[in-house]
């Protein structure tokens, strides 16, 4: 058996070592992703696929409180919809699938596989929009999207991509900007309260911002190895994209008038970041809330009288409290095999239970996040077990939490961060003058983009870090993914 | 307000006068699809989307409870493995969609855009599949497939179409056969039990079977014009394709072999059956269990006192009750004008409740299929809805039943039914040799194809209907979408 479990750790390549390989050893020995036959794009296999449902139910459900809908757009869009806005089709151009052909005839028009929808999208708003009374529209769709990408990497960047893209219509400036800040939030709650991930939340500079955007606010979280992460967008598009699709409404006054524009999303990316964030050398560490399994119980000694009664009914009291629970009775592998396998998949708490124990009226409960083993008593375990599964979904977040602040600097000197940050990653506060030419310098010299203005100005001088002109913002820069 | 009312029900043409009219008016008007700007695919609008969520829901569900877990597969499929399966490729070939160019540059194998996903899943099956210990595979996923169709109509035949396809491998035959039958009968509690439409389910002949099957199963339902609707699909593959894709697995005799692969699936086509077996002249009418709003309040004299507070009073009372319930006491719109609006879109029930009713302690319910006012007392008035709504759902799924009963025939004599079947839509039951010549013969002169070899078979007599050879199945034959 030791050596069996010697060999199951050694798959996975200490992060210190090498991140990178770390982390495809991570999802491919868990079997969350696998390459397909076509380059760049990924399978996403069914334990993986558990933890994007887990965070479709929950936005979805969020979406919908807040008074959205669902609907679906063709896959397929016109060449001649998606050039109407200029910005946009710069943007997207360069990086899209081309359909040339159906049902064996070449196509008088070609189409694009959609890298996001906001052009056929706002070709049927503008046949449905009448009145100031329709709207707002506040509609959602969750579907897949393709951008021809040179380099990927699971979950993080791939040529196809699971997403939900929401896009809305409203009468005023004011709406937009509102809803533009509250779907940001929404996915704030996404990271922060079911993925215990903590984010940074503010705008993206000129330069950042979405193709087509009037401004683009972004969530950005901190991975293991001090590298940013994107991990959701809302944009405020403002009349770009309304007028170049002449979607027109009567006004209040009689007039007609062009709507204001939001979209903003969320994709399987994230996947790539609650991994990043959380797990380590034993393999993924699953938030309680994100977990498909939160506890799995491993009998010791089952062929003892008693051993296998006393987990079904463990397994009963837990699934009676809602707990997603696993009883793992198999006899082909040992328990000191299933530790490591059921270590590796993430699972939050595995509960061990054999005749000494029930001697006792006692079990062994052992948190993936911290590996220690805990004595708890049998009466009321559906109780303690589910404040633990809290208790350390709380945990997971402060930790999380901690490192990032840990590795949050203020930057004091621009030429010192040059040479440091090679070895000093994580997120660099500095202040910025707003200018291109700063930005651009930045990430030449440094690697480093600017990942946001944060909503939480702080005021380190009043100079631009980069050129010493006179500063308007502070920044988070960082390299990111 | 008597013509705004009238004009609002001319809209719909009414089915007697042109069926085909009908459904797109009922479709369109009450903005559950729109076309799009390419042909032949289409918008789903939020209210058509809601009623995708129920049928996902209700599916997702019983695949899961059955052992089922999802996951995702590239959208583009490379060529050389769409021709892996002869008789698949044959099929699907002439229908797909070929993406030549990906960034601007000329791709060296083209893809085509998934018709339905069977090779590229085996592909990664062959990769991943070793021993008897990991079978069975239960997959499905939720996607959307393109196969490019040269007359459409929305929801029967679309050249993108949102569904399920499920993908199973086993160890045994007889599981792989016993799965095709589960997923079968999952698909006919779909149908039956949560759309109230009653199917006939049985097997496709050899002619109308899936391209690369071993053997199709269906459920085919009687739209209100007579003609047939093929509802959901179940193929056991056989070794076809596990043969073609060599996925082997090592067997418990330590032998190599080939497992045995099934595919079965459910497409947003469920939708256009439902309004074509349930609505009628003035618009949509939904089963409850699948109308996303199931009960709407309509005050009446909202101005008089009380009458709001009682009307909201009720609402919160039906939505604790879990009925998903709306309350309409918008002012532009007389209550008129409300009846024939939620008329049209098919709310199982309305309430009213004015200030007479009040005094009375009662309020009027209309169930949407009867069309007729009914005096309830407010007194348990939640559990009164509630077992209205369960009865509508019971009431709609027999009248459904009674319509297939009273349109499914005996042909006596071919000559006669080849004159007939213009004017007695419906199925037909002959008995058949078994010969593709008789099944040709039969579709060239009546324009009716087999639709299922039933599993309730009745002997009807000794000799093929067609030919007049000996018979040996009795099978069910109509004209169908
Ligand atoms: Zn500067
Ligand atoms: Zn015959």
């Amino acid at each position: 058996m030791a050596k069996k479990e010697k060999d199951f750790v050694k798959e996975i390549t200490p992060m210190e070592e090498d991140f990178s390989r770390w982390y495809t050893d991570v999802i491919l020995k868990n079997e969350l992703v696998d390459y397909s036959p076509v380059k760049g794009f990924m399978v996403i296999r069914p334990y993986g696929y558990a933890l994007w449902e887990k965070i479709q139910e929950f936005a979805d459900e969020k979406f919908k409180a807040t008074g959205h809908k669902n609907m679906y757009f063709p896959l397929l869009i016109p060449e001649s919809l998606l050039t109407k806005e200029k910005e946009h089709v710069e943007g997207f151009a360069p990086e899209v699938a081309w359909v040339t052909h159906g049902g064996n005839q070449e196509l008088s028009e070609r189409l694009v596989v959609r890298p996001t929808s906001e052009t056929i999208i706002c070709h049927m708003y503008a046949k449905w929009l009448n009145s100031y009374r329709d709207l707002p529209y506040l509609y959602n769709q969750w579907c897949s999207v393709v951008r021809w990408e040179k380099s990927t990497r699971p979950f993080l960047r791939t040529s196809e991509f699971l997403w939900q893209e929401g896009h809305t219509l409203h009468e005023t400036e004011e709406e937009a900007q509102q809803e533009t800040l509250q779907m940001l939030d929404i996915y704030r709650q996404v990271a922060e309260d079911l993925m215990a991930i903590p984010v940074v939340t503010g705008q993206k500079s000129e330069k950042e911002k979405f193709a087509g955007a009037y401004s683009t606010y972004t969530m950005e979280a901190l991975m293991h190895d001090g590298q940013a992460l994107q991990a959701g967008t809302s944009h405020n598009l403002g009349q770009h994209f309304t007028k170049a699709f002449e979607i027109k409404f009567q006004g209040r006054n009689g007039q007609e008038q062009y709507p204001y524009h939001t979209s903003w999303g969320i994709s399987t990316r994230l996947i790539g970041g609650l991994i990043m964030v959380h797990s380590d050398n034993r393999g993924l560490v699953l938030p309680p809330k994100m977990a498909p399994v939160q506890v799995v119980i491993i009998p010791i000694a089952q062929n003892k009288a008693g051993v296998l009664e006393k987990a079904n009914e463990l397994f009963d009291l837990l699934k009676a409290k809602g707990i997603r629970v696993e009883l793992d009775d198999s006899t082909e592998n040992s328990p000191g095999w299933k530790f490591n396998q059921y270590e590796m998949k993430g699972y939050p708490i595995r509960i061990e239970i054999g005749p000494r124990d029930i001697e006792n009226n006692q079990a062994l409960a052992v948190r993936r996040d911290k590996l220690e083993k805990e004595v708890i008593s049998l009466d009321n375990i559906d109780d303690t077990i589910a404040q633990m599964l809290d208790t350390m979904q709380n945990d997971m977040f402060e930790k999380a939490k901690a490192h990032r602040e840990a590795n949050t600097y203020v930057v004091e000197d621009y030429e010192q961060y040059k040479k440091e940050i090679s070895n000093r990653p994580g997120f660099a506060k500095m202040m910025w003058c707003g200018e291109r030419e700063c930005e651009d310098k930045l990430k030449e010299e440094t690697g480093a983009t600017i990942r946001c203005i944060p909503f939480e100005q702080e005021n380190l001088g009043d100079k631009c870090h980069i050129c010493g002109r006179p500063s308007k913002h502070m920044i988070y820069a960082a390299r990111a993914y």
